[in-house]
């Protein structure tokens, strides 16, 4: 399944452009109304954090986004207490506002997450849909516009890192991938300025430069570098730096490597 | 054991549905006439939760849940001292809570939490049935009204999250396993509202997928996934979106695991 | 050395029933007299807390127990500074009220806890017997009335929980083990309330399953899971149903052997 | 790409001498116009705090630079709730001050920061170019005059402490290395005062011991050793004890390296 | 170089019991006059801490203990501030007090302390003699009354709680061993009230148990227990019970070494 | 380069004494001139710290010295927030103190600090001069009466434990070494009062223990060790018993080495 960062701007207003590739929002819009909990895996850079704004402002949800990073703890979501003139007064997280106001609430890479996290959403994810604040001794029942939606990137091979099976079986999931050729094209010229021509043979560069993963690179040559690259030459950078500053030098830092990634470039966009 | 998700309404109001499969009414009613504490053992998604909130409705009893994690400590169960105007005021935790009012609490996936909550937990499970606030200098005696769960799923071999033998033997306990197929069917078309008929051969793949344990998938699928996968069947999805995004991907993130599961599937529902 | 869970009450009103197996209760007696530290060893169950409890009881002195766990340091023994009215006032722990008003203070598993603990209890078990508390720049001398019971299992073999030669060498130690056949037959049938000639082959169980520690089991059955056992067939659960609930599960989570479990016990037990 | 260290005044007063090696200049204003963020890359002491410090004057913009370290978290770049007259009042720091206000924010050695600094940055770094700040309940977006900055030594094979692609991914990045031999000369004489025929061997010298990098020395000679080693034969000190002092043991611990290296100076500069 | 617990009460009042085997004391008074620190190295329950009493009492010097361990940090030895009265106020650690007024402060197991107590000491023990307190920026001289002592026991290898050269190198040393055979006897016959012909057959097992230290034991038996064991025996108890709670059980948890030390015990009292 | 402990007095009352060995005290005041940081390297006791206090005092500068360990964190030298009346107050650390004030900030054994100290001195340590304070949003520019001065024993090979290159690279840098014969007797026969004919043989005694370094012994005799020595040979002890307690038993714990040690220690010293 795929998805397609649109440059042509939708019907309603202020919802950020998305065309779909397959089923991504008729399934999205399902788990919403069945108030199923949302997985989405796919590799850095190919627009799962475009798809959540699409469609939380499709559906007119408010979006709370939260990037997760190794030291996020339930906490961090949930809430705390804090000194207020001598007080500890209880601050909300930002899960327990969506959950109290209702929305999506986005986590951003969930596998980073301190382990404590993926355990708060137990109750959330399951047919009672609460949130019990321990710290407060409040139970919040999710309300009908509340959705939860996590993604993570399956490309790491980190196995202290992986969500567990009792967590994963709470969600719906879908699996994302870069754009088709074509399509690609077409996003990287709209976001960019530059013509669809000058596009193509970088497009070409990046699917080559994605075979290479797991051999030389760690990771492929995201959509968004694309855009940096065309950006660059729009602006008047020769394509050759271009390449060098934005779908090169982001990618390795092994002579070798980089040497490789120059020929390869070079034999494309002479 | 096995238990049932019930989707009868039973005769009294407020008590979740649930249809016991063996003798694990009688047993959590006799430990809890003897005072005894309880430990339910058993895999992902398989009902233990609902079990508890089904039993502590009927015996009349306020429920207290907790979902155990790498970071909950003694302190998060039995209480702190916190600020308020200036002085340290003692807040009780659920289950310093729970043995002042009575009523059941629930430690959920008991094995996750950190080490001194298991030791916490012992005055409470021998004759003495105590709690000592350390901090604050009383010794609780736990009412009669007061019982005690804690569950965890044995299939995870970590030896870094055991309970500790003497932990262990002061629980009386009982193994869940998944339903038998005739009343997954009945639990599964009952919860998604899809007919019987077109989920035997969701259940009948879940079966399928459960043998695969073990070897290329860490758990086998949950009841709550096949809920899952009907629901979207029966929101509109075809059969192999569904299944897809609620019985494969929520499982494996590997691509040949993923390809082999896709082939399993296709072969029972075409 | 053995010990007895009495069930008939005893001369002395509140005093917790135990009779004594081998000498070990005229050796705390001599210890106390002495003013030397004791040390108590044995297996999960045995009976150890019950003897502190009776022996205390016993010599009229106030008892004081501590379970110790991974995360107990020293200041939650002496105790520690709290915020009152905007001051930091000191509150003793319990090691501290137990040597400023005299009784008996049990740490129970005192391996588990963290390694200041060990090294706070030097100054109180050599011939100073005192407890300085840096904190509040004190040194308390303990009273003749002071006496410290520290207990472990020793079937757990961890390096990393040991205690230190330079702490053990500061106690008198008594090794425990389970009662002989006849007495426990005795105790758990007045425990549980089940006629005698029924809690027999319960007991040959156990010694059964004992005798496999080691080989299939981290750790034999404790005489407190056969009260409960017994309890429960007495309650009207037969005994297949209650030996699965009290002898079984709690003891182990191999499909393997459990099956082993079932076996023998169904060979003692038909 | 390399860049000089410019010792001539530039036409504008108090912009930070610099005259730039390739195209890296051209490079951070495009960067700075389409609001991407840059990423440099190079060896210790070649410049790359300078030149960010040149541009961001040359630019007109205030310039906040931040040395990371492994101790380095989020919320000391985000800031925190101090105490203030009894109440927690939240302090900005220094990244939420240049969101807030605009300006080039720099981290120098960012690989050396705690993890959940990286995932921070990513809010700021795609085209949302929002910088959440979770404790507040506040999402500062970044206005058009904030660029972030961020460097790191490849050089140091530290797997603990790369970038992970998903932040890499997110900037577009120059690759520096030392200056060529006639404008290191040029540099060095004009920081130090030496005269360029007296600087000219020390140079050579420097070139022959980075070639020695990675296999008795672990990084090659800094253009600021070279700075230092001129200054103090300017004031007087033998070219053999400055040398010693600043271009030797600054480099190694070791005996024989540096024997080794007295040699290799010997043959240079007798 | 031994030492010997006196029984006899020496002429001077409240100076605790201790006879020279050796130099010891002369060394610890040339050390005092010289202002030098002190090293005492030496096993478990030698009499370290009853010597440093000694001479402490016998120079008229007030001394001040600090037990070492895990989590002893400078702060513990050189003070903290602590909140009075909304203010922070600063609270003398013990260190700090003995430099202030005067005295011996032995610190007790110095390896145990974490590693910054050890680099507390050094400006306390060259030349320079001072204390700085970099909490309240106080640096403090110490007086010509103040000595150091410190002590551990390197018989337990371990390399990560060894002191550093640099910190070993800051003192004078002496190394204290178990007292010879009739001197033994004649103090546990003095500490016990026991016998001195009852008490020989006791020290003759001791000295056959110390003896297999680093075989079957990690450490000999103590002075301590002999005491102890002579105590047991003196009100009342059989040797071999005695022998067993006092010289046996502290010992071992072994089954194998247990009856190993039974057999050497019954072989020499029967 | 060697340095010499002067035990005459210098002209110049209060600064302590001091005879340079080689071009040290050039190169300091060099340095001191030009502005660059100064790095120490050498083995234990051998006169860093008192040739730093010497140069400080014949510049007439005032010397603030911070012992490093292992906790000893960036904020212990740059400053923190304490609470005062309820307020939280910024407290400068030494090294801010320093800048603030000017003079001489010595950094004894900074490779034992943590991480975040090394980065802490970078912005202090090129040409900016300047110490970041993030806390306080303050930066200082450091005046020209500032010099930082570092110091560490590259004898322990602890990689965990280095300076970073990039750290290193920021300064300039001294080996020091032990005395040659003649001047280390002078020295400490000056020191201890022992006259030089009686030193002598224990200077031939620690070149030879030094000799023994790496094979038997962590490391060689301090002249610190051999002033001891001489002092407590002074004092009346005989050599044999000085020998024992300066120059062996606090060289090593090992009874092999020790014999061995005592054996050279007899060649030389009958």
């Amino acid at each position: 399944m795929n998805l397609h960062l649109s440059a042509t701007a939708p019907g309603k207003a202020l919802v950020p452009h998305y065309i779909p590739a397959g089923n991504e929002c008729e399934l999205f819009e399902l788990a919403w109304k069945r108030k199923l909990p949302l997985l989405l895996k796919g590799p850095t850079g190919c627009g799962k954090t475009r798809f959540v704004s699409h469609m939380a402002a499709r559906l007119g949800l408010p979006l709370s986004t939260v990037s997760c990073h190794d030291d996020l703890a339930a906490a961090d979501l949930t809430g705390r207490y804090l000194l207020k003139g001598g007080d500890t007064v209880w601050v909300d997280g930002p899960l327990t506002r969506a959950v109290r106001n209702g929305g999506v609430c986005y986590l951003d890479e969930v596998v980073e997450a301190r382990k404590d996290v993926a355990v708060v959403l137990h109750p959330l994810t399951d047919d009672r849909r609460i949130l019990p604040l321990e710290r407060t001794g409040e139970t919040l029942e999710a309300p009908a516009e509340f959705m939860l939606v996590v993604s993570y990137n399956p490309g790491y091979q980190n196995i202290l890192k992986a969500l567990k099976p009792s967590t994963k079986q709470r969600f719906v999931a879908i699996e994302f991938d870069f754009l088709p050729k074509e399509q690609e094209i077409a996003i990287v010229s709209a976001e960019s300025g530059l013509e669809e021509r000058h596009v193509a043979p970088l497009v070409n560069l990046a699917q080559r430069l994605r075979a290479m993963k797991g051999h030389d690179l760690e990771e492929g040559v995201s959509t968004r570098l694309l855009v940096y690259c065309a950006s660059l030459i729009e602006s008047g950078l020769t394509p050759r730096e271009a390449i060098s500053a934005a779908m090169i030098e982001p990618l390795t830092d092994d002579p070798d490597v980089r040497l490789a990634l120059r020929e390869v470039a070079g034999a494309i966009i002479p």
